[in-house]
């Protein structure tokens, strides 16, 4: 069935909106670049958001249930021992990190970093991103631990957001070094200093 | 010694640029908020730094040697074995964060995430500080393990940048939870079963 042409302007408002917040922030973004970038007429955007706030907090949603959401179905993947599980899932962000040359980093950290304080309507939607991704992390470490991988008396989901919260430093610091070697880093010390 | 008029203004401009990028971003701080906030002449600036950016250079060097570095010091306090010190450091910083209401954040990871990609000056400013900062981490881990606090096996340059980059993560989660959670789970799961 063919998409109606007001879908289709949302979508490309939406892609837009991710590519442009991910290359140039927030701020650095004006409602013009996004509808320059999506090929759009300007005055079509507020038809579809009530604001670049609003576009912003949609714009994480489809980040997160596009892009990031695809990479995570690997922690669920049949046929792979749990902690070898979580690490395909990182060496996986690391490949997609080197294809975009290690700029653009993580949307859901970099809103964090600018405009979390500023934004309600953000915060509360990075709350729920990061909540779903830490839990998804637990599950696999608690499988880890039932699987006898992981010793047991570690709280999986302390554990998990610990170990997000590192990729995510690891990721900003890639940025800075516009090098795999952060990421590398983390993967080594998970697997061999923490989840043991 | 009094202080020349023209010192003072960079002083206050420098400050001034250390709060108002801290608060509302690169992008989100103009060249007027920094001189209100400076309580300068808008005119001035351009006689002190030939550009925002080179105010966010310096505001980036300041901001490290007087707010992070002044912190710094307590990995190196005589009289505490070495990974005493280190949680004495992370403590005093989760403290310092709440005192912000955890807005804020910290000024080098916030610069990472929104201006890296696009101002070489900036990079490599922000290259530097967390480069000296992995480093002195490194050494107080360095000095764990020649005490036996710390297994010997481990390298503890490459731990002192994971253990950074967690950190900087943990900043960032706390931030969303307006709360010390993130920072308080960060340095349990750091020394119960990181640093071992």
């Amino acid at each position: 069935m063919a998409r109606s042409p007001t879908h289709n302007v949302r979508e490309r408002l939406l892609d837009a909106g991710v590519t442009t917040f991910s290359r140039s922030g927030f701020h650095g973004s004006s409602v013009q670049d996004i509808t320059d970038a999506a090929g759009v007429p300007k005055g079509s955007f507020y038809n579809h958001f009530e604001s670049k706030e609003a576009l912003g907090v949609a714009a994480l949603d489809q980040y997160w249930s596009d892009d990031a959401g695809d990479r995570l179905k690997i922690l669920g993947q049949p046929g792979l021992a749990p902690l070898e599980r979580l690490r395909h899932y990182f060496e996986r962000a690391t490949v997609d990190l080197a294809a975009k040359n290690y700029t653009c980093g993580c949307l859901a950290a970099n809103m964090t970093a600018e405009i979390s304080d500023h934004s309600p309507a953000i915060a509360s939607q990075l709350s729920a991103i990061f909540a779903t991704w830490s839990s998804q992390i637990a599950d696999c470490l608690g499988e880890a631990q039932v699987a006898g991988e992981l010793r047991p008396s570690v709280d999986a989901g302390m554990l998990a957001t610990f170990v997000l919260n590192a990729w995510e430093g690891a990721v900003l610091r890639a940025r800075i070094e516009k090098g795999e070697r952060p990421l590398r880093q983390f993967i080594d010390v998970l697997f061999t200093q923490l989840l043991r």
